[in-house]
C-alpha cells in the first residue's frame, strides 16, 4: 500500500448545512448526488451523508457522539493567521473548542469543531515548513521515540 | 480559510500497535514523543494516542465505538491493485469490512478498518484521475445536485 491519501470523506448529518459552513469559510466545491467534493491540494475532501458513508464502508453502527478520534490540521504561516482562521470559523458556525494559544511543540494553535463535530486544528508550526504550493513537509525529526 | 489540509491525525489506543500495522503495509514514518508522522503526498498523516488527541482538540468525551464518521480513501490505478491492497491490509491485521466489488460510480472498491477502527476505502475510480505524483484531481463533475 503506497503511502498516500486520495480522499478524506467527512460524514455529516445535513449535507446542505455542512456545505454552507465550508463555503462561508471561502471553500468552493462541486456537488453531485448530494455529495460535495472539494479539491484540497493533491487530494479531495468530500462531504457525504453519514449513514450512507457508514453503509458504504461496511460499518453500520455509527458512534453516537463525542470526539470522533480524527483531527484535521490546517497549518498557516503566522500566529495572526491562526487567530484569523479560528475567528472566521467561529463566525461561520463552528464551535471553537480551544482558543488560539501557544503549543507544547513551540507553535501556536486553535481548535474548532465543524457543525457535525469534525475536529480541526489551525496551527502555526515553525518546525513544519509549508511549500510555495502550501503543501506540508515533515522535517527530519531526529532519533527520539 | 484556504482550501487545504496539512495533517490528518488518527487517534489510536496503542501507538506501537497502530504503527506496526501501517509499517506492515509498507509505510515508513518517524516517531517522536510517542507520535508517528508519515509523509503522504503534500500532507502528513499522524498517529497519536486518542485521549491526548481529544484533550488537545478540546473535546474530552470520546465516542465509544462504531463508525467514526470519517473515511480515508486510497485510490489506485486498477482493479487488481484494489484486490492486492485490500488483501495486504487484511494480512497486516485490518478488518476487511467490504470485500472489493463494483461501485455505484462505475469503479471498483474494497473497504477495511485499521486496528483502531479507522475506515479506509481502496478504490479504482476511472473518473477521478491520478497524476504522475499520485495526487488526485477532482474532475469537472457537471451541474447535477
Amino acid at each position: 500500500m503506497e503511502q498516500r491519501v486520495s480522499l478524506i470523506t467527512l460524514g455529516v448529518s445535513d449535507v446542505p448545512r455542512a456545505r454552507a459552513f465550508y463555503e462561508r469559510l471561502g471553500w468552493r466545491g462541486q456537488e453531485v448526488q448530494e455529495t460535495v467534493f472539494y479539491q484540497v491540494g493533491g487530494l479531495g475532501l468530500v462531504l457525504w451523508q453519514q449513514d450512507k458513508l457508514a453503509e458504504d464502508a461496511g460499518l453500520d453502527e455509527v458512534c453516537s457522539g463525542g470526539f470522533r478520534g480524527v483531527s484535521l490540521a490546517h497549518n498557516v504561516r503566522s500566529r495572526d493567521d491562526v487567530d484569523a482562521v479560528v475567528a472566521a470559523a467561529g463566525a461561520a458556525g463552528a464551535t471553537v473548542t480551544r482558543s488560539p494559544a501557544d503549543t507544547f511543540y513551540g507553535g501556536y494553535a486553535g481548535h474548532f469543531a465543524d457543525p457535525d463535530g469534525h475536529a480541526w486544528e489551525v496551527a502555526y508550526n515553525p518546525g513544519f515548513p509549508l511549500g510555495d504550493d502550501e503543501s506540508l513537509t515533515i522535517p527530519e525529526l531526529g532519533r527520539q521515540g
